[in-house]
């Protein structure tokens, strides 16, 4: 059953066009945030799954541009064991594709309960979560039908983009921001023959490690749980840190190794060593952007835009997204409806 | 390269002596950690590999019972970075097995400048990290030799348990934690036959998934750092929900899951309904914990004391550790020198 296209294909290039809307209707609500966040003095995200990867991303951008602690929250806290958490000065950020999410919802009033202020971003524009948050930042990413998140978590990502400028990300220009879907279409515009050698060499695999740091390490985990949930292959996603911290002995010449770097940025150094070392390790390497330092540490390598790196993210997420799609067919599976999941995950 | 046993074996049986000798020294340090609770609203860890997955049950610990905030912190925001970020009204709590860590170490140094108060928990009494932090919780594991962390993990756990009762967990009695060696004890003291069928069948697989919530979330992670290290196993740990949220996809016939549960808790009854569902996908389904009403529900199980949740995580890493020791022998590896890794990792 190898088909020649997909709906998540389509709608992975529905992106430029659903950043352009996203960014034009929550740019304007900096000034806003910018209040609220004089009312707080740090961030607690609360998400699963890909909204939980883009809060990462928040986590990163937040504390290297803002000045706020900006940490991720355990929803069990609230949903299972019911506690009560001292949350005064503390701006929780609840991010749900549906906004419909039981377990999101229930742990977003559980914050403002326990004394924390509440910005929801969600694509539900008429979702309780929207309704309820102090400031709702609805992204424009459309109907999304494929059950993998591609459009609907690019936009969550400009939506954090925007609240980090709102936060007060002095040194973060706007006009940067809003170049990002010009960039997307260049890389859909890519000719895509190194994607599916990088196919043909992951096809007979029986695991795969995705790593990056800072700002790319969302993107690491995003394009993991894209290889697990759509390709059923095992995949560790996990920073380049933790990678060194005993999982890097998994590195052999059947494990192929994705490294994912901002062309610019204090993490790429690190990142092309770790690359010399896994080839030294025998395993298969292959990259997504870091530039050209990175595209001659690795096997064979997917080019990014080169962007200040609290923009890369969006763009790196783009090649990895076609890249599940295409292993996704050549595997013979149908990247729309993996099995076992359905569009919207309800965990009590 | 089979051996009978490994220096690795012989620590995971140092361990009730290790927690004695541990709980001995920190039990009447928490008077002064209460003081210290005073003058903070919240909790920020700063660790790395296991000590990681420690802080991650430290996380659940403080914030199910005694009403602080306690999140993970990204290091690279401080060693890459370099972001100044407002810690005023935090308790950086910085864990490191040996204490000379250098990215710990940094974090924390950077965590004190931006206004956090601190405590060091660390097996080095000699350590910098003990000599600069506020309070030092120095563990009595002993000298560790293998590269696996066993009973340093365990006596980090302990001297979480007691930073819970300084921090004010009232309803945590003390009593209780003193009796956890004698657990130890009992586990040790089990036959194993149903550990060697596990880890017969286990031999032979290219993948495993290892899951748990909430308090046991952090057994579930250090299980799957385990058999990544030591047995080279391409070993998933992830959370119940997160697991739900797109990788179960990967749940097959060939793909063994490890469940791990205390005996009593909140968090049991989703943890039984997974068994349920992933024997359903024809998983192969092992569980550690979780008393009768998980063992009923998986292929094969191995025990726990019945404690109260908030300790049963000292108990559960036991089988688990015993399990990768003997998996790692049968695959003909050795568990005290895993390829590629030195006892003290260094990342900048």
């Amino acid at each position: 059953m190898t088909t020649t296209t997909s709906v998540m294909r389509s709608e992975i290039a529905q992106q430029p066009e659903a950043l352009r809307r996203t960014l034009e209707d929550l740019l304007p609500l900096r000034s806003e945030i910018a209040e609220l966040g004089r009312s707080v003095k740090q961030v607690l995200f609360i998400a699963r799954g890909s909204s939980d990867n883009a809060a990462v991303y928040g986590s990163y951008l937040l504390q290297a541009h803002t000045g706020y602690l900006a940490t991720l929250s355990a929803p069990s806290i609230a949903t299972v064991y019911g506690a009560r958490v001292d949350l005064s000065g503390v701006l929780a950020v609840a991010i749900s594709q549906s906004g419909g999410t039981k377990e999101i919802l229930e742990t977003m009033r559980w914050a403002a309960d326990c004394g924390a202020r509440t910005i929801g971003i969600t694509n539900g524009a008429e979702s309780p979560l929207a309704a309820e948050a102090d400031i709702a930042l609805v992204t424009r990413a459309g109907n999304e039908v494929a059950v993998p998140a591609t459009k609907t978590y690019s936009t969550q990502l400009a939506a954090l983009a925007v609240l980090a400028l709102g936060l007060g990300g002095d040194a973060l220009d706007p006009a940067d921001l809003e170049r990002v879907p010009d960039g997307i279409e260049e890389i859909l515009a890519t000719p895509s023959d190194t994607l599916d050698e990088i196919v043909e060499r992951t096809v007979a695999v029986h695991g795969a490690v995705v790593t990056g740091r800072g700002m790319a390490l969302s993107t690491a985990l995003e394009t993991a749980l894209k290889l697990k949930e759509t390709c059923y292959l095992h995949t560790m996603g996990m920073s380049y840190a933790d990678f060194l911290h005993g999982p890097i002995a998994v590195a052999d010449p059947r494990t192929p190794a994705l490294l994912v770097a901002s062309p610019q940025g204090p993490v790429l150094p690190g990142m092309v060593e770790l690359a010399g070392r896994l080839r030294t390790a025998g395993a298969p390497v292959f990259g997504i952007g870091g530039g050209s330092a990175l595209a001659s540490a690795v096997d064979l390598s997917l080019p990014v835009p080169d962007v200040p790196e609290w923009l890369s993210p969006m763009h790196l997420i783009v090649p990895a997204q076609l890249l599940t799609e295409r292993l996704t067919r050549r595997l013979g599976h149908d990247p729309d409806i993996p099995r076992g999941l359905n569009k919207v995950t309800q965990t009590a």
